[in-house]
Order: structure tokens, then sequence, then C-alpha cells
């Protein structure tokens, strides 16, 4: 995909839709030249909100539609963005379940301007199913009490650190943000059920032995849409470590009102036994606390008591970073 | 689908590979006119051996591809059998994975003959992502210590003693076997893994309260390919009933020969702990072994002493029927 990126934010309702171009912006801000966002839009990465025609004057190469929301489906009027942005020469690029070019519109208007549609959740690849066997190399996975906890941000700040002190260690996208992110990778949650765990072997393969994989989690064995997604991912990534992610403002599991969120504590177990089927020595190596919608001295205060009640490092990984847990994970690696 | 049905097996490699055909001929036997197979072909649905000119003399209308191999391809040389079929004014059907018009030749001998091609695995219908609400009605759901245990079998049967008892119930698909032999449903292992859920609570939706949905279960929790989707159909699915699946001599989980079989009592804390997210007060009301591959004596002992040692009904679905289990269910349901 050529760069740099405009950002698409639509007229999502709240920042959690748009946490594709927040992951881009926070990650790749460097790929960017700014978001566009319709009235009412409820979400904000902190980029410069630009029209098309001052994106087309900045350079930008291709549009993402930087959103994500439940089921992935485009909204009808947001179509005229998108036509728009090919009519002035960039490509569009999205992540959502709708393929661009059955939006009505949309593939001709690619065809017409000479510009490339990417659908970044789909891959032609196909996938055999999950064998199981063990596979040389070390897998850290990031899981969840919800959805959208921190996941993704908590494995692409564990592969920063571990890079940092020069382990070998590959950031693995499972969802279109990540994907965006790190130019590799499989959506997970796009891929026929019946290849879910195959897809997750393919995607985290025998390796060195003192090599890390980190494998961006999906849903929460929690979340009555996604556990399948989550389990199958568990199963095929076989990890030797988890760690836990948390958002604590959080009042109802992501898109279901009824559904409280469970307690951290009651968390750890079901995670063990589930990824036991294919690596009975997977253990907690952290917990990943999202903090930055409390204030500071509560959010220190969360940390450390968390960190104390359950014996295992608790950061936040953007706040305070994951050398903590990577500190744990090298001990595990040691052993 | 028109029918009379000519069953195709292929060369498959043994009898388990053959199980849509062998569900065909036991649950529809007045819709098929026989089977055809391959040179090495290990499967036998017991019903009479036709070539392509038999099955077309004796009126077939569709060739079914009934077979259900790990993985759901098509092995090319088991394409001219098929454009052999339309050659002779037969449909083709295919529960596969594989697409029937884009195995090379196929597309264009349909076309060319005027021929439909079913490919009863894939649906157009679009699902929502589960939502996980408490619909009204009751349901039960059949779960297995592996693949391929007799779920499809007993879900039928139930359904079976309930409708001569003048219960309300209905048999849902949620494979392909199960779809050609109900004519409905929704191949659950064909789903995009995002929507896994949501088209399970799609195909057991909202009912009377005295309503019984006998939902066949997918995969196990204790397969490492297939668990994702064991897990998605039971938190769309909200069972109030499981029914544990077993078949005794097997060695190891289907397809993984490093895997072993879990023990009938390591499986009904994690089915119904992953259960409760949807339905905290699902609860087991049976266990069905299927004994036809051992002698008769020690299969008696075996449903005894099962019965005896978990204190559910355990019955072999086809050999000593679902009675009591039905009656466990009208318990259940009565309080």
């Amino acid at each position: 995909m050529e760069r740099p990126y405009l950002l698409f934010l639509g007229d999502v309702a709240d920042q959690l839709a748009a946490k594709t171009g927040q992951g881009i912006a926070d990650w790749r801000p460097e790929w960017c030249v700014g978001q566009l966002r319709l009235p009412g839009c409820r979400a904000d990465t902190g980029l410069a909100d630009l029209t098309l025609d001052e994106a087309a004057a900045k350079g930008a190469k291709t549009l993402i539609v930087a959103v994500a929301n439940s089921g992935g489906t485009m909204p009808e009027h947001w179509t005229e963005i998108l036509t728009g942005a090919l009519a002035r020469g960039m490509d569009v690029a999205s992540g959502l379940h709708t393929r661009l070019a059955t939006i009505p519109g949309v593939g001709k208007a690619a065809a017409k301007h000479g510009r490339k549609l990417y659908d970044v959740r789909y891959t032609d690849r196909t996938f055999d199913t999950g064998k199981g066997h063990k596979r040389a190399g070390l897998r850290c996975l990031t899981v969840g009490t919800d959805c959208s906890v921190g996941k993704k941000y908590t494995a692409l700040a564990i592969t920063k650190e571990m890079e940092r002190r020069g382990l070998k260690a590959d950031f693995r996208a499972t969802g279109q943000t990540g994907i965006f992110i790190s130019e590799r990778g499989v959506a997970i949650d796009a891929v026929i059920s019946d290849f879910i765990s195959g897809a997750a072997e393919w995607l985290t393969p025998g390796n060195d032995p003192d090599h890390w994989d980190i494998v961006e989690g999906q849903g929460s064995l929690f979340h009555a849409a996604f556990a399948g997604v989550t389990l199958g991912l568990l199963h095929g990534a076989q990890p030797d470590a988890l760690v836990l992610c948390h958002e604590p403002t959080r009042k109802h599991m992501r898109g279901l009102p009824h559904a409280p969120i469970p307690e951290l504590k009651d968390c750890f177990e079901p995670y063990l036994q589930m990824t036991s089927l294919t690596n009975p020595n997977c253990r907690f190596a952290g917990i990943s606390i999202d903090t930055h919608l409390l204030p500071h001295r509560m959010a220190e205060r969360l940390l450390k008591d968390t960190e104390d009640r359950f014996g295992l490092p608790c950061v936040d990984s953007l706040a305070t970073g994951t050398g903590p847990i990577v500190d744990y994970l090298e001990k595990l690696c040691a052993n």
C-alpha cells in the first residue's frame, strides 16, 4: 500500500469504533497526513482534520477506512468519500468485512480512475485445519477480559521492548489494525471458522528456540459473540505465556449492555484451562491495564494493587511500558 | 434439490470420511438410488453400487458428493465423475469447502448441460454478530469427546423420539450432512469466524416456552482444530441441556494421532463452564455412546456402567434409542 495515508473515520459513535485509525496514528504517525471525519463523528485520532482536497494536496496516496465497528459493515453514506478519494487519485484500503469492490459505485470508480482497492481483512491464501503439533520457538499471546482492552497495543509494546533489548521477536497481527501497522498478518476473525486454529498455526510457525512470537489476541473468552475466535486463536498459537489485558472503566462487555465484565481473578483459570489442550505448560506472564481514563494516582494504585494481589507484573503498556513483563518472559525463556 | 440422489463416495480412506453418505443413507434411504465408489474406496453406506449410467437409468436426479474429509477439499481425479453426472442430466451437490463451480471443468459442464450446482456448506445469507440475549424456548445441544462421535445421529434420534411423543421439537442442522437430511440449517464451520455464535443464534431463534430446538453439535471442545467452532456454537445456541457423545473405540482425536481422547469424567465441567457464559443454568441430560464397533455384551455393560457412574441416562442413540434422555429432558422442561 502506497503511503502516506489519509485516515477516514466516518461518523462513528465513539472512540473505540475508530480504534483502527487510533492504532495507525499512535504506532505509525509518520505514515499519515491526517484524518477525515464526517459531521457527528465522535472519535478523534489527534491527527489534523483534512478534506479530501487538502489530503490530496498533501500527497495522500491511500485513504484507509480506519474504523472497526461490530460486524464490520460499511454505511451507505460513506460511499461518496471513497469514490471522492479514488477520483483524486488515491487508492482505498479497508479492514471491514464488506469488500470494497462490492459497494455500489466503488468498484466502478476504482476502475475508472485506475486505482487499487485493498481489503486487508481478506487473503487469497487458504489454510489447513489446525494440527496442534508442538512447534519450536516461544510464543506469547495477549488475551482480554473483553474486546478492545489493549491486546494489540500490549503485544506491540512487548515486541518493541524485546527488540530494544536485542531479543528475537516478531509481532504477529491477527486483526485489521495490526495488519495496517505491521504490514502483514492474518485477520483471524475473517477466516472461515473451520480454519481458525490452522490460520493461527500458519501465522506462528516453528522458529529458533529463543525466538518470541508476540501474538495479538482477538475477542475474549468471556464475550458471547467472539469467544470462538479467541479459542481457535488460543489453540493455534499454543502460547507459552499469556498476558491478561483489561480496561478498568468498562461497564459491560463491548456491544452487550446486559453482559457484565468478568473479574480479573476469574479470568486466569479458564484461559489456562483452555490453552492446556495445545500447551499444558502455558503460564501468565503479566497483566496489562489500560488506565488512560483513570486519574493518575488512581491508575498507579490500581497497577500496584493488582500486581500485589496476583503476584504478576502489572503494567499500562503505554504509560509505564512493558519492561516488567519482558523481564518475566526472559526468565520463563531461560528456564 | 431434486430427488432421488446418487451418493458419490470417491475413494475415501475410511468409513468416517463417508459419514455424509452414511447419514443420508441411514436417515433418508427412500431418497437414494444407490452409491458410486471409485476403486480403493474403503467406505460403504450399504446402498447398491451403481455406475453413472445405471444411476441415470434408475432416474437419479442429483449426484451428492457425500464425503466429509478434514479441510473439505475435493481431489482432482473426482472431477470426471462430476462432469459425467452433469452430462447424464444430473445436478451435483456438495458439502465440501471447495465450491463446485471453482473446480476446473465443472462450472462449464453444468452450463453446457443446463444443470444446477449446489454448495450446501455455503449460504448467501449474512449473519449478525452474537448478542447473547436470553431467548424463549428450550434448546438441547449435542457435544462430543471428539469429532464424528454421533452428535448428529443423537440429535436426530432425540428429535424423532420427541416428535413421536407429540412434543414440539425441531432438529437444527449445523453441518453439511444434517443439512442434506433435514433440507435446512447452517454449516457453522463454513461461516466467517466473527459470526459463528451469531449464526447459531439465527439458527435457534426465540420460540414457544415448551418448544425444543435439538441442535447438532460441531467438533469438540477438546479438538485442537475445531474447538473454536464448538465454542461459538455453544455460546450462540445457549443450550438448556447438553448431551455428551462418545465413541469408545477411538484411539486418538480424529486426524490428530498425537492427541489423546479425553476421559468422559473430564468433559462435563469444561463444557458447562464454557456454556455458562450464555446459559448458567445449563445441565447435562445424558450420554450417548456409539457402541456399534463393540461386541453386544460389552456394549450393554458399558452403557450400564456409564449410567451408574455419572447418574445420567446413557444410551446408544441407534441401538437403544434416546427414550431415557427424552424422559430426562421432559423433566427438565417441567421444572
